[in-house]
């Protein structure tokens, strides 16, 4: 299996990294092939705009799913957005590895979402969820949380975390027609001790083992 | 009544654009005081960084929350983040006006949400909902989608826009200890024909009137 871990936080000592290091090493020692995406790591511009495109097919109005869809057609797409296309087609199994920030992703994965999962690229009309481009696609989210387990439940003041991240899940990862796997979560990653931080890295490093091994090329839908 | 408006667009004839103005204007005209952030004319960086910081206290391993405190204390957060920061802190209403991306804000509004309401300034321990810090304000969300009203709804593909809007208006307004109104959408803002964009703006007008007319000062919590 080919996987692509889109790796999220501004310092290589977080536990973010180390969950991230930790799938690359255990998916690299099962034999399977790992690219990064390692966002802060290389600077990536988040705001969607018009340097998106080599060149503008209305100027006058600029709208941008329109621009999306004209650039590629004509593959006019700035290096950045090819760049991360590419990583993006050549995955069986894509994982976003992010800090939980605002009960969303941080800007910078947002910004990934709204540039590089372009329409023409990523989605067009009647090619969404059951018919979307990616149905042969995995996707899991890794991610750590300042808050408790207890606060992300129904009866938590921030609700159950399927609804915190429904706008994820549901209207992205499916939305590209993506197997949304059930989320990895390390529940309150800096006030836990070091024996759970390590529990949290066993416990991630069996799951995606798990999901890599059972994917068999990636024809692992059932 | 003084109302900020956190305007989101990358194109001025936008709708959103059009609901901005609407707003500025009729409010003004009711006697009320108006500021706008232009997210994208003022070329808003959303990327949490060291750079938001004119000094950062623990270099050797950065922790994003722990400078956002240190930066409170000591008064050294970047000048973009203290003007933004000064502009909420003198609005009785404030106003996030944007397209929905991906069932979520735009990159470069998560990026507001990340920079500049910093632990310290926008929350601390004990200071979140019923006790926060924003008790007298309030806070609405003005969208524009490109999915029709029924694809947001309970049978919809999207779901209720209730649960799409979870993460904003339970994680970020109500967090804050901010009033979270009832979102305006202007649902398939660039399918409807004019007739019906002209109402969506008329009924815009009337509902930001109604709301800015019975905030008195910014006592309207019942």
């Amino acid at each position: 299996m080919h996987v692509l871990l889109v790796y999220v936080h501004p310092e290589p000592t977080s536990f973010t990294a180390a969950l991230t290091n930790t799938a690359r090493d255990a998916l690299r020692e099962a034999g399977h092939t790992v690219e990064v995406s390692d966002l802060y790591g290389e600077g990536f511009n988040p705001v969607a705009g018009r340097h998106d495109f080599l060149d503008v097919a209305e100027p006058a109005r600029f709208h941008y799913q329109t621009e999306q869809g004209h650039a590629h057609r004509t593959g006019i797409f700035a290096s950045d957005i090819v760049r991360e296309q590419q990583r993006f087609m050549r995955a069986d199994l894509v994982v976003w590895l992010y800090p939980i920030w605002w009960g969303n992703v941080p800007a910078i994965l947002k910004g990934w979402f709204d540039r590089v999962l372009a329409y023409g690229f990523a989605y067009t009309d009647g090619k969404r969820y059951d018919t979307g481009f990616f149905r042969d696609k995995k996707g899991i989210l890794c991610l750590t949380s300042g808050g408790t387990r207890e606060r992300f439940s129904a009866d938590g003041v921030y609700g159950e975390m399927h609804q915190v991240l429904w706008s994820v899940q549901r209207l992205v990862i499916e939305y590209l027609g993506m197997e949304a796997l059930e989320p990895f979560i390390a529940f309150a990653a800096p006030r836990v001790d070091e024996a759970t931080r390590d529990n949290y890295l066993q416990a991630w490093k069996t799951r995606i083992l798990d999901i890599a091994g059972s994917g068999k090329g990636c024809a692992g839908r059932v």
